[in-house]
């Protein structure tokens, strides 16, 4: 084990289903299940491609994504801490040739990359608008990945439409109490969500998680909403569906 | 069993988990599933409350929620035949008092309900619209309630924004492949969509039922995605969840 590559406080955690390695840090950021989930949403190119991660994080949902491609991977990241994870976790994993961590604010993703040249955009953006009664008394860095600080979602899509390809896709995981939002800025940047998924925590429950696959220059109509996933049992524990995401198939 | 009230070719068909019995007749039109999720999606108000079918063929979705209040419900059909069938299912059921058929075309209900009095409204509608390539060779009666020619999405949600209460509901089932251009255009009338639920053929297959509860000058935002719905299992019985629905709890 290369501890030498982990700074205080990290650890490295592993999907078991892939043999990918993350370097974590639960008082910094850890991936969820939203990140696990964004990865294996979307068609990914196999090869001969360009897919970007915009807000990276430490880097997990293009890591995970990198075991099914031999595309180019980008991930953006504009906090420091992250992405100096994210590039441990990429010389960790030896995908230097692969995958390259771009430390910079989004709004400038096109001093690195050029326009219209993206297949595959994946993001799993801050959440939460920033309002008078927002909780951001959380660390810092956990504050710019949950709230819409640094970015927010009208800048995401306009930087997502500047540097897909048409017919790229841009696949976005979201709270489904802003789907109205999410689909009606998408349609007015011609990014047309063609394909959403809801993930309900429980049976019986409402959706707490959406997965949106967005085609730039699109045909709109004939949207498709694909089978649910349920995320635990009623005893808390995994549901199949989700074990086999986390562990393989046993 | 009064049988003088049944015409040729047509049987009673009866709800196990309620007692409402409906006339059907299958050469000219039987309510199918969705009818039956329709009639127990939205909340119904239990009495001092007008509620209107506004698509109503057969009478079931009214029928069926009778069971569940005191209210004054208004069937609207255009169809002479499906109307017919209906008010006699009215008659069967000694639901006269209660409901009423109203055998005209949607777009004259003013005539017969007053602007912003509804509470709640069902609709069940067409769901295709009519193309060069629409396949409407089958029985008239079928064409005309499966495809938008004696009326059509917007023409029903003008006549929705009419008869609604403000904060009135529109309880809605159609197909998922409409989603946005229904909710487009539900917003454009200040029918504010607030909770949605898809419908699974079964496990592990894309929606195509979708029940949509509108509010009339409702709130934008927060809207919910309750839990998702599927009809059969693998080997083509029902669910237990629909099961019970049809049969009640055994």
């Amino acid at each position: 084990m290369p501890n030498q590559i982990l700074k205080e406080g990290e650890r490295i955690d592993q999907l078991h289903s892939s043999d990918v390695k993350i370097i974590q840090n639960k008082d910094v950021f850890s991936y969820s299940v939203d990140s696990v989930l964004l990865s294996r949403f979307p068609r990914i190119p196999k090869k001969n491609a360009t897919i970007v991660d915009m807000c990276a994080g430490n880097g997990a949902v293009g890591l995970f994504a990198s075991k099914n491609t031999q595309a180019k991977i980008y991930e953006i990241e504009i906090q420091g801490r992250l992405a100096d994870m994210a590039s441990r976790s990429v010389q960790l994993n030896k995908l230097d040739e692969q995958v390259t961590v771009i430390n910079d604010d989004l709004k400038n993703s096109l001093e690195y990359l050029k326009p219209s040249s993206i297949d595959l955009l994946f993001c799993n953006p801050p959440y939460f608008k920033v309002e008078p009664d927002s909780n951001i008394n959380e660390n810092e860095h956990y504050t710019l990945a949950r709230h819409e600080i640094s970015t927010n979602l009208d800048e995401i899509l306009t930087v997502s439409q500047k540097l897909l390809k048409s017919n790229g896709h841009l696949a976005m995981v979201h709270r489904p109490d802003r789907f109205f939002e999410i689909i009606d800025k998408m349609r007015e940047r011609r990014l047309i969500p063609k394909k959403i998924q809801f993930v309900y925590p429980k049976a019986g429950a409402n959706a707490n998680i959406l997965l949106i696959d967005a085609i730039k220059d699109g045909r709109p109509g004939g949207e498709q909403i694909l089978a649910p996933l349920i995320l635990h049992e009623s005893d808390g524990s995994y549901t199949k569906e989700v074990f086999e995401i986390y562990y393989g198939k046993q």
